[in-house]
């Protein structure tokens, strides 16, 4: 009767949102129904599986970081029991009570879900179901929730994203009491839950689910999961292809300014297509990688399990797992994610989304050994079958170290929108990012770049503008600051041209346009260059910006080599910051500092800027040596004595202390046309407050000279301390590695194929 | 013939210093040429004994730390006498190569030393012996250091400091070679070496020498350690009791601004009479103990080894082995040393000096269990005797936790001058300084506090301004803005009145005062207080701070309670800043940031700080929430509407960047008379960027109240968010902790005995 009464219901609601629902909504009936009686028997299947259960068991007790995992989990789960089961009537945005309680009850229900399952006691199964029994209880009350901020308002949360992630969790509880459940129990909850909650997170909210963006990949998976447990194809269907026949409006847009659904595609392979690039590099960055990884893996293993003839994890040639290696690639030597674009920096692969991706990536892949290192340093495993897998490989000693060398990972569907290059030597990493705007989550810094030694930031990306989940700071949700500071270019380490942002900051065009790797080589163990260019950022202008990490034996360390070639069709100012971290050391330039700190400009970022110092540039080279966390560096800059430099702090106009007091070097150049930006950056010593000894504390360079800028060529050449002269030369305009090169400087001809010379 | 020689030059040098020389002169004359006949066959004897070397040789092999320890140095000294000698002609101030080679020179020596005597290998013996010959041809050769910064320049370094330190080690290596040289060699080393060395440090720099200081210490240690490996007897003598019959002006300042001898003084014995409160707290603060101490206690283990009718570890009833115990007790959750007064950050007990302070406070004194956990944390022992038991109780398994808790520190030669009280409560710890001006390099901040976190600093002390031995900052030496700032009162957690530092900041005023402890309570585990009271810092004016560390089962953590009661005869304008690290969260009032930022004032500290916003205090409590390193803090204070808030950072007219740019919130109360400002500091909760969830992020507290604040007692109320109220009452004028006490408040009546009531 119950079934009857909300099927009624059910067409009520839908009436109001589009006709077409009404066919569908049978099918649904049907299937499930089918679904229910078939698949008695098989659960769990999802995740866990029957055969993956009795596997555990058998090991159980001799896998060590299984058990430790599983001993963890049941604790923390004993806990959750003993306090007593809570669902509160919603009503805060993130961070608030309601909304941790729900995120917290959906992790728990997971866990002690597959507690039942391993340790094959009932309190765990009763507590899943109890708490199950009370939202479906309190889900058929629920109006849409009172905040009213976002743009596709859930039920139990302010947004339909986080209802989301709780299905994506509560479909693993539910397949793993399914047969703990009388049918009864199961019609009831399947009624009044969890087919309503699917509805409402897609049929009801289709300017969330009908997208390619992280969101939709959520809400897909939610919809796919409790399908694949229900048995409901429809449901299955429309997670896999999205809401049928349902067009959106191309031009509108979300909170974060993206368009909602550009190019009308949808549903979960929609998704995968999309913002994957075949290296398995993901458009928004490896923040929001990290997030989306979650329901892209753990829907792909429901996938493999229920329905292997889908070969999810071959679709788009692998690309799924491809992209597991992907973001283990765009993190710093700590495992911490480059904060590309938005990202929360200290997110890292020690992140549960992550120990669910080297897990299914190991057991579903090539079984990779050095994905086992990081399972060992994640120090826990997934309490199901490729947690088992990963726990045997390390018991069985097959561990090896996970490498990180450079790599190029192209960018957009195909490949071809451009792409983030990483440099690594030693413990120097330079993140280079040419990639197409990056969705909603983009920054305007086309051709910018981060660099890292040991995983410590040495001129850093800002990353976000943002405390997630801190509902003091603006509801944990993105502050004003990040549209105003964050995402303008003169925030990132490339050029800014006459104080505007790339695109005008406006992501209607930026999203149009991508930067062109020029060459990318690692093949030689000393030198690793990347060179990209840009054209579109400023209509007039070409930025092509070649940078190099450099082991020379007459260096303690690898340094870095940076040439920005700029070419325009009139005369602009040219704003080209360092963020460096840490304190000033010295300079060999006199600078000035204000009696009183004034912002820099008014807009585009600028308007967030104190000026701290200024100076007239030396005619030659401008060097600032710095100080962080125990290690010296120095940037030598090419520079004319018509340069200005300016020390900046971000803060100012800053009116709730939303950002960090941080400080950057500013070379300014006006008046200028054509021109090139030409530094090193060296990591030099040590210093240590325990000894108190400053070790190799001064720069190994005496100087950095163009001696050759053509629209062929740039050719810059180093003098170190002791006199030793290196020449590197650019190829400007590269199209094929095999090409032979020939170029007469200083009366000397050089001769090399390659893109590159060095010597 | 060479001996003769010297002695003559010897009598032309010191006749131009003062005329009582030549007599001493002929007495040592006579006691060496006893003393290299009687001894030879006694050494080592110094730090080594030759029965130690029985022992080590007998056991190597079997005690893994002392192994481990013996490998690393051999090692290293492998790779230094691979690299050949160095004793170039000395130029540079700290951090240049002279500086750096010189005194790396000497700590190779005397681990090269070290090496000969415990693996029996001559080449560390010859080695020795060849960069002594090197030095001995180069020193008799040198004029002062050409560098004439220093008030008492030295020979090989700019200053007779860094020579002291020289000879403390080189009297070690010279010892452990003894017997390797004949005697020949030796005649020739003492004569051109080691005894014009001597004294030049002393008898040629009476200004350093003859002093209370630490620089005297070094220089007293370096004249009795080579003296007793010599057998000198009159050197023995100069180092214990100072130059007979010298009276400095006892007007004249140092570099640093302290008087040079004030009282007199000189010599070892003074210099531990002096500096050392009976508690072992050493006048200076931990930063220079832990400086000092390596000379106190290798010196003294030499009078130990060689004089042992001295009973140099029983002086002033033990203080120096005691000191070691007061400065591990200086020392945070990670083993940092508390940056009071003059104090690098990061200096912590892993430093060289704390090695031997450890091993030889294990092995002179009770054999301390818990100094072999921290022996353990070094990770390395001295590779002698002490280092020999201290590794042979790490094997027996001996080790157990060193257990610092609240402590009360007096200060003063008799322990009457103030002091320092660390409460400490879990992870929390505050430390509250009460002390004595702590000499030349002390700080005017009377009654001030800082407050950590497992480690963390939560509410900073500045430290000093100095990046020690960076050359490129001011030669490594103190930065003119230790003077204008870090010393300044503002710079400090305290009450600064009418913009002026305590004491005005005069030398000559600040050490002739201390403040008073009121009282110490540790006994009630969960109520931890210090209180005490400050007349002279400004005339006219009281301040008497209670300071309490307290533990309520309705608080996540422990959580501070600051009273500071001012009684003055005028109307005072009173500025009371709180120097939180990390990022605004939230406050309870409203605040304006301002577009362009200003210094505050511009004088006694004032000028380096920015205004970056401003408020009216709320009309009760005023709260800041902040965010540091995952963990969140709340600041609640007692405020009236008059009060003013500021935000301040550091960095204003700060023209070399050698101050870190950090932030405070500073409670400014205009036209007061008596007030008292009352505040809590809460830590709680948690943030992880990884989870990106935010813990208890919220402050626990509903309201602070004064209930009463006569002349007698203060009384404040605490209502948390639950609405349970507790009640702090401290007595301020406490005799006795017997007494009993009675106060009527809101017409009920609280009796107790005990210097404080909460309940």
């Amino acid at each position: 009767m119950k079934l009857t009464q909300n099927i009624i219901l059910k067409f009520a609601t839908v009436a109001l949102v589009f006709t077409m629902y009404s066919c569908k909504k049978e099918t649904n009936a049907v299937s499930k129904n089918n679904a229910t009686t078939q698949t008695d028997q098989a659960h769990p299947k999802l995740i866990l599986t029957a055969q993956g259960v009795k596997d555990i068991r058998a090991q159980l007790g001799d896998i060590p970081i299984f058990d430790a995992t599983l001993e963890a989990v049941k604790e923390e789960i004993d806990a959750e029991i003993a306090l007593g089961i809570d669902t509160p009537i919603p009503v805060d945005y993130s961070g608030g009570y309601t909304h941790v309680r729900h995120k917290r009850n959906m992790i728990v229900m997971q866990k002690a879900g597959v507690l039942y399952q391993i340790l094959d006691d009932e309190k765990y199964a009763k507590y899943v179901k109890d708490m199950l029994m009370q939202y479906e209880a309190l889900y058929k009350t629920l109006p849409l929730h009172p905040k009213t901020r976002s743009y596709a308002r859930g039920k139990l949360f302010w947004q339909c994203l986080n209802d989301s992630n709780w299905l994506v969790y509560v479909s693993q509880a539910y397949d793993c009491v399914y047969n703990y459940l009388s049918e009864d129990e199961r019609v009831k909850l399947e009624t009044n839950l969890f087919k309503p909650f699917a509805d409402h997170i897609s049929i009801d909210s289709p300017q969330f689910y009908q997208r390619v963006h992280n969101h939709s990949t959520w809400g897909n998976a939610a919809v796919g999961m409790i399908g694949l447990v229900m048995g409901d194809e429809e449901l299955l269907d429309r997670a896999l292809y999205g809401i049928k026949g349902l067009k959106l409006d191309t031009k509108e847009k979300d909170d974060d300014g993206g368009f909602l659904n550009k190019d009308g595609k949808a549903g979960f392979l929609a998704n995968i297509e999309e913002p994957f690039s075949p290296d398995g590099y993901y458009n928004e960055g490896p923040y929001y990688q990290r997030y989306a990884m979650y329901p892209f893996l753990i829907f792909a293993e429901g996938l493999h399990n229920v329905k292997p003839e889908l070969k999810i994890f071959e679709y788009k040639e692998g690309v799924l797992l491809k992209s597991i290696n992907t973001l283990l690639n765009l993190s710093d030597a700590d495992g911490d994610f480059f904060p590309l674009n938005d990202g929360q920096k200290g997110m890292s692969y020690y992140t549960s989304a992550l120990v669910t991706a080297v897990d299914i990536s190991y057991h579903f892949g090539i079984q990779d050994a050095g994905l086992l290192s990081i399972a060992s340093k994640q120090d826990r495993v997934l309490l199901d079958d490729s947690g088992l897998a990963v726990a045997l490989g390390i018991k069985n000693g097959k561990s090896e170290p996970f490498n990180k060398q450079s790599i190029n990972l192209s960018d957009g569907p195909k490949g071809t929108q451009g792409g983030v290059a990483i440099l690594r030597n030693d413990d120097v990493e330079l993140v280079f990012k040419y990639a197409a705007q990056g969705s909603s989550h983009g920054h305007y810094d086309k051709l910018s770049y981060s660099l890292y030694e040991k995983g410590e930031e040495v001129i850093q990306d800002y990353g976000l503008a943002r405390f997630v989940n801190i509902e003091q700071k603006g509801g944990g949700n993105y502050l004003k600051e990040n549209k105003t500071w964050a995402k303008q270019t003169i925030a990132h380490n490339t050029v800014t041209q006459n104080e505007t942002s790339h695109f005008n900051a406006k992501y209607e065009i930026g999203s149009k346009h991508h930067s062109v790797l020029n060459y990318f080589s690692s093949e030689n163990q000393n030198v690793q260059v990347a060179s990209a260019k840009e054209v579109n950022a400023y209509p007039g202008t070409e930025m092509l910006r070649t940078m190099a990490i450099i082991k020379d034996e007459d260096f303690e360390k690898p340094y870095v080599l940076d040439i920005m070639k700029v070419t325009s069709d009139k005369a602009n100012k040219y704003d080209f910051p360092y963020y460096f971290l840490g304190q000033v050391v010295q300079t060999n330039f006199k600078y000035s500092v204000p009696k009183v700190l004034t912002a820099l400009g008014d807009k585009n970022g600028y308007q967030h800027l104190f000026v701290e110092g200024t100076a007239k540039a030396s005619s030659d080279n401008s060097k600032l040596s710095w100080l962080n966390k125990g290690k010296f560096y120095t940037l030598t800059s090419v520079t004319n004595d018509k340069d200005q430099l300016l020390f900046t702090r971000i803060g100012a106009n800053d009116p709730e202390f939303n950002l960090r007091r941080e400080a950057a070097l500013m070379l300014r150049r006006k008046d200028s046309k054509n021109t090139i930006f030409v530094s090193t950056i060296e990591a030099h010593g040590s210093y240590s407050p325990v000894t108190e000894s400053a070790i190799n504390s001064n720069s190994n360079i005496k100087e950095l000279k163009v001696v050759l800028d053509s629209a062929d060529y740039t050719a810059v050449q180093i003098t170190n301390i002791k006199g030793k002269v290196k020449l590197f030369i650019t190829s400007n305009e590269e199209d094929s590695k095999k090409v032979k090169h020939n170029v007469k400087i200083n009366d000397k001809n050089y001769e090399w194929s390659g893109s590159y010379y060095f010597e």
